[in-house]
Parts: C-alpha cells; structure tokens; sequence
C-alpha cells in the first residue's frame, strides 16, 4: 500500500505510490512501464473484449442481458490495476511532528468512457457523454458512502503531454482520505467571501461574468463557461452550474441534458481552434456530503462546484515553481473572443 | 507593459504577458517563436560576439580592460529581451472587488552564465560557478534597494521540458511588486511553528535529516542536500545552508566556496544517474529586507533560505492540479540511497 506523507510547512499532502517503480530507471509516471509496453504491441486492456485485462468492473451501463466483465457496455468503471490509493478501513489520524504520515487508504477508479478506441470524448454523441457525465455522480454517491473518503476527485487527463498514460479515452476517480488544501483552501475562501457580501462569490462570478460578456464562451439554460479573469494558461476555461450547489451528486437529469452540450461545445472549440491539444479536466466539488457541513457551516451557501478545463499548451517552469504565480501569454479576453467566434470547423 | 492580476478565491497572482503573442498559434511559452526561429538558424544572441543581440548589460564579470557590451565577460547579466515584467515607479495598490489589477512593474534578468553556449552550470570549473552564485547576490541587492521590488525570485530552467526556451546556459531573475502567496505562505507557516516550538523550522529538518541520514544526499562544511521527506517529485532535493540565516544576500564569501561544490555535486550525480534530466532550481529567501522585518516580526529567526532541486521526469496532471497533490513513485528515501551511492561516472 502507498503512503500519505504531509509537508509541515506548506499543509501540503502527497502520495509516496513506490509500489509502482522499483528500479531508478522506473521513476516514470505510473503504469507507463507495464502499460506502454502492452500499448505498443498494440494491446489495449480497456477496448471491448479485454475486459478480463483489468479487475473486476465496480459499475457499468451495458446492454440489457450482457453480464458483468463481458462485451457489451457503454461506460465501464473499474479500479485501477496500479492504483495510487487502496480501499481499506479508516486509516488513524497522522502521527504529530516534523514527519507526518498516514497509509494510503483511498479509492482509484478508471472510467472508460466508451468501447470504442478510437473515439474521443468529444467525439461522442451527446447521449453518450450524458452517460459519462452520469456515471462520474453513479461513483461519488457510490464512495461518500463511505465517511473515511473525505474528498472525491473526479478528472480526466487526455493526451501524454497531460498525463495519460493510455489513449484509450477514459477519465479517473481518487477519493483521498483527507480534504486535499487546494479545495480547502477554496472553501475557506468562499466561506470568508460569503460573511462579507451574503452571496456566493461564484454566483457573482457568473451574474458579472454573463452581463459583461467579454470572457464569456458559451451559455445555455443551465451551465455557462467562462475564461477566468485571472487565468494561469493560455484558453483555461470554467464551466459553472448556473443553479447554485455545492454538490455534482445534486445534478438533475435535466441539468445532465444541458451539461452534455456545454461540455462537447468547448472541448470541440479547443479541438478545433487549437488543433486537438492536450487536456485536463477537473470537477471541484464539496467534500464529502456527510462531512462537510461540521467543517464548512455555511458551505451550503459559499460553495458551488464547476470544471476546471485546461488544455496544455505552455509548461510550468521554475518561476511558477517558486512562487506559485503564472505567467499567460494569452488574455483571457482574447481567449475567449477566439473560442466564441470559431466554430466547429477545422482550421486545418 | 504586461497586467498583474489577482485570483480572489485563491489569492494566487497572475501575470498576463500578452505582448508577447498576437495570434492564436502564439500562445506557446514566451519567447519560444522568436527565439527558436533564431537558434534554428544557429544563432544565439548569448553567445560570445552577439552582445549587441541583447538589451544593454546590467551587471557583467569581465576581464580587466574590456568594456560594457563587448566580449571578455565571463558571467553576463541583461534584461530579458521579452520581459514578463518592465522596470517602473511603484504600481498604485490594486483596486477592491472581484476583478483586481496592477501594471506589471518588476524585474526580469537573465544571467547568462557563461560565453560557452556547449557547457551547462554542472560542467564549469568551481570557481566559474562561484562567481554565478555570486552575481545572484550582486543582483538581489541591487534590485532590492527599490523596495517596491518586493520579493526576488532567482532560478534556473534547464532544458525544453524544464521551461527553458534558449539552450544556452542561463538562469533569470524575476522581481515582483508583491509578495507570491508560496512564499507568504512558507513565511507565515515557518512564523507559526517557530511561535510553537521557539526554534526555527528548517534548522530543525536540518538537524533531524543529518541525524538521521536516511534521506541525506550531500553534506559539506556550510551546506547540506536532502531529499524532502514529503518529496513532490521523483528525486527532488533541497539545498540548505547550515548557518540559520533568511537572506542569501548574507552569504559570505567563505560560504560560496563550500556552495559551488554542493551544488555542482548534486547536479553532477542528477546527471549521471538520471540521464542528463531537464531541471529548475528556485532559491526561495526572504523579501525584500528592506520591508519584511514589519509583516513577519520575527523572521530573522523563523525563515531560512534554500534553494529547491527539482529534475523533470513526471508530468503534472489532473489530480496535481485538480487537488494540490502529488503522486510521487520515488520514495525519497530511495532517490537520496541512488544518489549518495552513486557518483560522478557516466552510466551510458
């Protein structure tokens, strides 16, 4: 089992995952070893037919009659074979002093989005990535049941350069034994933002953000995304619920049906106005519903989840390292008015 | 002149550089067009004989005799021909609100390390890199000595995938009108632990580390190497001054005769086990001295500068991004075991 270590000067966790490399030539991202051989030989354990390559499916949406871990699914989870965390019983809190840790108890779920190899998540149709979309809130709920996975972290990394180590398209699930301090520090953000106005400081986003229009890139009935004021790269976007809530879990089916489309739309803008780059995708959510209201009292009215969506076009350096500053050599505004003028067509 | 630009929800500063890319096929790194378009050709503006290639020097280290701008140098400091921050009067105090701005005034150097284009930092004489390490102090205090200057970050980004646009050796030097939240962040966390313990944080570690030895790569008479404990990345390292001061700019010159060694070793042992890997280095120190004794009282004793090792052989993803974790397959342990066993012999 991996190890959670703290940084005591930053707050910061990290996972010590050493069961993924033994040797120092194996300091590579894991499963990139194992998993890039098999590629190669142009085997891939997530296409439909190898479903005895992975372990057992935790959930899928498949034909009618077609039995678990055979063909004939639409969308399969499955734990990861080399998983970053385990699942096991609450793990006792860190020991105290200069070096903190604690076992790597978690979840690490893959979501294969579809059969079909070749096919992007953007390229799917609409009631397909509806499934998807679906599914990622099927496992949350599925996962906070358990109160020892404080935070679920749904993300997708599409392309090398973004850190996929398959091509087959497919996005990740780690539930994390403790409430990771990005999203910490987010709540406790909103929280102090919220006592000063009463308002949730993401709903003034967006209402600021839809009346003003310059980085506004697509909205519909119930979703809008914008390019951030204060991007860190060049065409980060936010999608954002128009409907306040702290929880994906809260979706409606009929928020699923405009979620759908307002996810294709952007990724095929970027697909096409950028030439297919690499991508990751980020959901950031409350922790886990039966925990978060002890720690959070008012983050049922602070905090409002969205998607962090960006494509990996510049590389963080020593600068951004050190400092924690970025530096984009693209306005969001410009951003934005590209994103909202092109279409789909391809540039090429 | 480029914007400064404030995320409220995280209090994470940006830059936007925006002159540096009209077109959306310019959003790649800084530079990067330009630049490339001139090293394709062969040429590089800092190299011996291209002086005039550059913004005018600002600091050099030259033979007796030659003048400004000339050959003879063998360390050279110029401003960075495309500036992520310009040089100015003080910005006013960013407006309130939702969206916050200031000018983007500050510094941005570029220490060109020696007039041989084919030798990296590790491959120079000892007292060749005395005199880099020397220039870095030279210019943070003569940049601090505006004190709207407020915090020096000097680094080093070592290969493409490591943020480096020009292939020949050089680190930078960026100034910024404010305080990066890293660094708050490390300075307010080493004032609380120093309140709790009356002892300052890194001293500890320090001491633990060299205790302990496990995870000790490097130790000479001034300075020691270790691998965190809480190590982000694959074979990361921090060098630490063992004499407790914040400030680099405290460094005597008998102490630069035991850095040189400290630092040329360790990168010479990431070089021969690790293939030549890209790398950045960050020093982090206090701010501006002028300034910082009023916001941390007691920083003189609880903030103690090091300098951050990090090779590049992972890729940050979306749970990184997403979270603020890292997954790390190395345990430091073992980097710093790999490291101490090994020295300076080419494993090819």
């Amino acid at each position: 089992m991996s190890q959670l270590r703290k940084d005591v000067l930053s707050g910061r966790w990290i996972i010590i995952a050493s069961e993924r490399s033994k040797r120092p030539d194996d300091f590579r991202p894991h499963q990139s070893q194992v998993e890039k051989r098999m590629e190669n030989k142009g085997f891939c354990p997530f296409c439909e037919g190898n479903e005895s390559k992975t372990p057992p499916e935790v959930f899928s949406l498949r034909k009618a009659g077609t039995s678990k871990d055979t063909p004939g699914w639409r969308v399969r989870v499955v734990p990861n074979k080399f998983p970053a965390l385990e699942r096991g019983t609450p793990p006792p809190k860190p020991n105290k002093g200069l070096f903190q840790s604690m076992p790597g108890v978690g979840v690490h779920e893959v979501v294969i989005e579809t059969p079909d190899h070749e096919k992007e998540l953007v390229d799917l149709p609409l009631p397909h990535i509806r499934e998807v979309l679906f599914v990622f809130q099927e496992r949350i709920q599925n996962i906070e049941e358990e109160l020892h996975y404080q935070y679920v972290q749904v993300f997708k990394n599409k392309g090398k350069e973004a850190g996929a180590s398959l091509s087959h398209p497919h996005s990740q699930i780690v539930a994390t034994p403790i409430v990771p301090k990005r999203i910490k520090e987010e709540l406790y953000s909103a929280e102090r933002l919220f006592t000063r106005s009463q308002e949730c400081f993401f709903c003034r986003i967006i209402k600021e953000e839809g009346e003003n229009k310059e980085r506004l890139v697509y909205q519909n009935s119930h979703f809008c995304v914008i390019a951030p004021f204060a991007s860190r790269f060049p065409f980060e976007l936010v999608l954002y619920p128009l409907r306040h809530s702290p929880h994906y879990s809260s979706l409606t089916s009929d928020e699923f049906k405009s979620l759908a489309p307002a996810l294709k739309t952007v990724l095929l803008k970027l697909k096409s106005i950028l030439s297919d780059p690499p991508y990751n995708f980020i959901i950031h959510q409350s922790p886990n519903l039966n925990l978060s209201q002890k720690k959070w009292p008012s983050i049922e009215n602070s905090y409002h989840w969205h998607m962090e969506i960006t494509p990996v076009l510049t590389r963080v350096a020593g600068f951004e390292l050190g400092t924690g500053f970025y530096i984009n050599p693209v306005p969001p505004e410009a951003a934005a008015g590209y994103l909202r003028e092109n279409s789909h067509k391809d540039r090429k």
